[in-house]
């Protein structure tokens, strides 16, 4: 078991979390847009998830996952997460 | 790309994402309170993830995986999504 402190960097997961959406977005040709309204995100929100500027919802990243056409670990795997 | 619909069965993988953080925690021996405790999560809250009730946010994932010792990927790969 380990203690996660305050201290950890837990914001540049965000940031990788945000990079593998981006990446898997752009392999599919799909405009920023376009995903957020497929997956049902407000545009502005979808930008700052990819950005890594919001801690983003589980279910929204099953959102995005789906409109992707990937599963969520898929993802996170792809982010080294 | 596929377009994702408020009928989705979203909640449920909320359940099962849930399911597979008891697993992990129980084969590890640790209590609810504790897991709560090193993943500096509020307890009550960590009770309400684990039935599926919260849309868990994706910071708070990667919290439960470092105190459980693993991925977050590998948590949601447990719980097949």
């Amino acid at each position: 078991m380990t203690r996660v402190s305050g201290a950890s960097d837990l914001d540049g997961t965000l940031a990788r979390l945000g990079q593998a959406v981006r990446a898997r977005r752009v392999a599919h040709s799909v405009s920023q847009e376009a995903l957020a309204d497929l997956a049902g995100i407000d545009r502005s929100h979808m930008g700052k998830i990819e950005r890594g500027e919001r801690n983003v919802t589980f279910l929204n990243i099953v959102r995005i996952a789906v409109a992707l056409n990937c599963k969520p670990s898929d993802l996170l795997s792809e982010a080294g997460l």
